[in-house]
């Protein structure tokens, strides 16, 4: 059976997508010579800047975001897969602009190594740089763990709100700061109804049967929390919110952002429907949503399915989030 | 075999769908008793206001860009079906803040029997509202029977240039005719790799073999202009451009608008690699891509493919579709 998707030589994915991005958005992005995706025009002097790496396959993410208001420098990895250290050395050099840099790095074990021999390499040639780690996924193990928490789309919200305070002039420790403080409030969860084809491989990622779900699925078909039988759309979204509620203990009164993100084939109707369930849940629990967004951050090719996410957030944190930015894949006014 | 889409009742999708995208952008649009999708705050008096209806199911399209710079009101109807010409009166009355409305529709039979139903009862109640239908898909036949065309993703950018053309203050008159002459040199291909599934039916919309596409296949499963065996991202990219810019005889010298339009499960991935060939193809030809868009505007569900459209521009319809806008879907600074 032939691979149904759009591409030319499988091993030329990355470069060929790469360059068609920069080629359709000339105007916000620019590819370097060495595969670095930076602004098309760079922020000022002075003000810290923020670099992110991660495997290519989960367009818009990570690459789509950077521009005015959000990344610096994105580096892009091959299909799943972290790039190497010096490509990551090379972005943080290109985008401190004499304030320092926050180097937002997921976890997931590929990028982790890269985040960290980079680290290595940014403390020998002395570069300004503050490295987060995200780590979010309730399906990996207990708060108390979050080493085996991978990191979801949740460090898209987090890079729009580090990216604001960036822009608002506020010094690599205040940024470090709010940053921080986003990721020890937020808590995703995902859910797979179909698997995705690998677009180098041709394979199937995982297999899933015709009237099974999976919660807490990775976003490279690692094994979630378990198989059940197909829920409603309702049900699924109680079960998923109670347990990302739970996770982060918000109580009556408190204020959060929740995000649905499409993996990939799942159709914005079904993530309105979903959401309309999350906003009845904490309507009935007196839980106030402050924002809310729905949307294709960080798929993972045509998977059917979505991350649930969601973050206690301070006045400061709304008000970073509705910032003016300017990105392909996410813009504010 | 169970359906493998996050929903309730069948029968209940399209008002839990609206539901659920007004309790999440409640900043930029509302839903009224009567199922309209409004913007949450009005436009200014004096101002010629944009309306369009057509079926649900496909998001974001097409009240996913109502907001600042785009419509004033969408009129959804029911999956895949128009809406009553009694709601799109409505519609009409509420848009109108004193300098008339421009109603746009899709050209397929429901659309345009509920639009002209609608011009009838427009034009006893003496409103002021002038029609424009959008007729674009190059597999339709000729360009001489624009009748048989269907109206696909082209009304987007539409909307944007003409929506910017309200906000700017121009007169009825005058926003008609850069609508117009945008849709005169228009034109849109669309190919399918697989079947979406019908939401309220359960049923595949159409069949496709493993190693088939099928190219002019319309956003509802209508045959195209014939299935062939899968062919590479460029192949596939230079034989649609190749129809797409014969029809409309752009030569060398001339500038053009390309949007890529995801049906729903292809990626971005694949779409920036398309995007690629398009812009070489072009480069080679001596045509000037004015402006590229890539992503999901117009969807089928979880169909895997996506519709190539291109306009011949002026400068003036440049600096339209690059004025701001604010919309739930999208956003321009």
């Amino acid at each position: 059976m032939a691979m149904k998707k759009f591409i030319n030589d499988p091993d030329a994915l990355v470069g060929e997508l790469l360059e068609g991005y920069a080629l359709a958005y000339p105007d916000k992005i620019r590819l370097t010579e060495a595969g670095l995706v930076v602004r098309a025009a760079p922020k000022a002097e002075g003000k810290v800047a923020m670099v992110t790496l991660g495997g290519s396959g989960h367009e818009p993410a990570l690459s789509g975001f950077v521009g005015e208001g959000m990344l610096d420098v994105s580096v892009p990895g091959d299909i799943f897969a972290a790039p190497g250290a010096p490509a990551c050395l090379e972005a943080l050099r290109l985008a401190d602009r004499g304030a320092g840099v926050l180097f937002v790095v997921l976890n997931h074990a590929g990028d982790v190594m890269a985040g960290n021999m980079t680290m290595q390499m940014v403390e020998k040639e002395g570069l300004n740089v503050r490295q987060i780690l995200t780590h979010e996924d309730i399906a990996g193990g207990p708060r108390s763990e979050p080493e085996n928490r991978r990191g979801l789309v949740g460090c898209i919200p987090l890079m729009k709100i580090a990216g604001a305070a960036c822009e608002a002039g506020r010094s690599l420790d205040e940024v470090l700061a709010v940053a921080e403080a986003y990721e020890r409030n937020m808590a995703t969860l995902a859910v797979a109804l179909t698997s995705a084809t690998h677009p180098a491989t041709g394979e199937a990622m995982f297999e899933l049967a015709d009237d099974e779900m999976e919660i807490g699925m990775g976003q490279h078909g690692e094994a979630g929390t378990g198989r059940m039988p197909l829920k409603s759309a309702d049900e699924t979204a109680e079960a998923m919110l109670d347990q990302l509620l739970g996770d982060l203990a918000i109580e009556k009164g408190e204020r959060i952002l929740v995000l649905l993100n499409g993996a990939g084939a799942t159709t914005l109707m079904e993530l309105f429907i979903v959401y309309r369930r999350v906003h009845e849940v904490c309507a009935a629990r007196g839980i106030e949503i402050a924002r809310g967004r729905v949307g294709e951050f960080l798929t993972v090719q045509e998977m059917a399915g979505f991350q649930m996410h969601v973050a206690r957030v301070t006045d400061d944190m709304v008000d970073l989030f509705d910032a003016p930015c300017d990105t392909p894949f996410l813009t504010v006014r």
